[in-house]
């Protein structure tokens, strides 16, 4: 019974956005009018695998996951529509936690036009949130996959990198010197990112090729986007656009930024390939968005990444140390 | 990379199912075709809160994740079409236990014309299995929600009764006198339970005016369609249709074999409130779908639940242990 009462609580809180939602919880099933084509994805954390409780807010973890998979809808271009989650809440983790948790993800909602339409919740030895994010398009054409790079075409990327994996590092408490608003944001970019699904529909309206969004570091994620398209793709580390403090950061923890915003990942901009007679539309567009665009490397035909450091040589990352 | 290298596994035993799903794993989200309105639910299993290892199999634990979220898409009346699943697996659940969990799952979206269109892994402290599917109909007014009984109906059920709930009796290691085939049919029950999505929509075809899947027994689940429809329901245990083998069991653990039967759920039959004008068409819509009915009350002005037992007196479950 204390889980029928939690489950009222939360949907309570939670608001329909937008006039799709036909029936939301309360019902075996929600009931969702579509059209065109539905982009469904799913994912899912787990304390200690994902996060730690013990530096991040239960609303942080809410948002985070929410963020995380919305951050796919917005790699393919989809309108986000629903989401539907599933807690797994430890004993002792609290039902003001819970709600706080809830309340994050509704709150992004809210901003994204998101109504969170179902969920289920179980006790469980650990936190964890699974999260099934719907998107929709009026066409599949007007979607954008992986497998979209063709040679000839240029990489591009919305944003900054490295601000998430630098404010982890200060997270697990790097000392490192640092104006407090640098060191605020690099911590906010890390626990509660926004996923880029303004910026995905401008870059798919303007003719983007491929595209993938920054979960595992651009060094993975180009990698990614060269397997699916057959193609090879050069990626100029020295065009990596560093968010502010990265660079200090990186020095504090003696390491090479560059390398850091290649790997560390969790950034979730857009990264992507464009005929080089777009790249000015792209930029317009998602300028508009509200999104700066950077250049930072070429697609031709052959196979993998290539990294190319400041001095034109090739860099290897394989080995390097995930953040 | 294992983690990868088990994904890569996973997708190369999943096929799709239809011509709805435009893209599948392998990119950030996955592309269905889309009509009317979709019917969405997500349900989480927790190892050791909803099954224990000791009496599942990883192949029982997936099947019966998967059954229990098609369920509800019976429940609704609706087309089942993908299923998206989030695995949490612990350290020493092993490669070849995920992969019979998710061949389980494969093998049930198969036979229910339901494609795997999307998932992700994550080590986890347990077992867990999180399951979206998502259902598909021509119009919102083709559905039955919970919410539609009214005065003046009668209530049904498909199938039998009391067969899961005596099956996990058995597996957690209750004696009771059966033929081999009866116990194995018990055990089996439990542990495979089947969608009835064929019934569901033969049902909602019929007229049926409200519809729940029994997955917290009749007792909790008829009083969710009272509370929903604003109205009374009264239940007869006596015309509880009990699965074979049921009153043996309850017999050899003591208990009333109706009781047994109206609380201790997971049965996935469909419970649903009926026209009594529609009751010939909805008995055989329902036998050409393969699933008998049995009328076990009615509906009345006023509020909450009623169950009368085989004296005519009322009987109070809500201190009854649920198995």
């Amino acid at each position: 019974m204390r889980e029928l009462e939690l489950i009222r609580r939360i949907q309570e809180r939670l608001s329909v956005q937008g006039d799709r939602v036909l029936r939301a919880s309360g019902d075996d099933a929600a009931v969702v009018r579509a059209s065109g084509v539905a982009v469904t994805s799913i994912d899912v954390v787990v304390e200690d695998v994902h996060f730690e409780l013990a530096t991040h807010s239960p609303g942080d973890v809410g948002h985070k996951a929410l963020a995380a998979a919305l951050s796919d809808l917005a790699a393919m271009g989809a309108d986000a529509g629903e989401a539907y989650i599933a807690l797994g809440l430890p004993e002792g983790f609290g039902e003001d936690s819970a709600l706080e948790l809830v309340d994050a993800m509704g709150a992004l909602g809210n901003r994204c036009g998101v109504t969170v339409a179902g969920g289920d919740l179980s006790s469980a030895p650990a936190l964890f949130v699974a999260v099934t994010v719907v998107g929709w398009a009026a066409k599949e054409g007007q979607l954008v996959g992986r497998d979209g790079a063709h040679a000839g075409a240029l990489l591009g990327v919305t944003g900054e990198l490295g601000g998430s994996g630098a404010g982890l590092l200060l997270l697990r408490g790097l000392e490192a010197e640092l104006p407090d608003n640098v060191r605020d944001a690099l911590l906010e970019r890390h626990r509660r990112p926004e996923p880029r699904l303004v910026a995905g529909r401008a870059l798919a309206g303007a003719g983007v090729s491929a595209m993938i969004d920054v979960s595992d570091g651009i060094a993975t994620d180009a990698a990614h986007l060269a397997g699916r398209g057959g193609v090879a793709i050069e990626v100029r580390l020295a065009d990596l656009p560093l968010a502010s403090g990265v660079e200090a950061v990186a020095s504090a923890a003696d390491r090479d930024p560059l390398e850091l915003a290649a790997t560390a990942g969790d950034d979730y901009e857009l990264l992507f390939t464009a005929p080089p007679d777009a790249t000015e539309r792209v930029e317009e567009e998602a300028a508009a968005a509200g999104a700066a665009v950077a250049w930072l490397g070429a697609v031709s035909a052959g196979r993998g990444l290539r990294l190319v450091g400041p001095d034109g040589a090739a860099v290897d990352l394989s080995g390097y140390e995930h953040v």
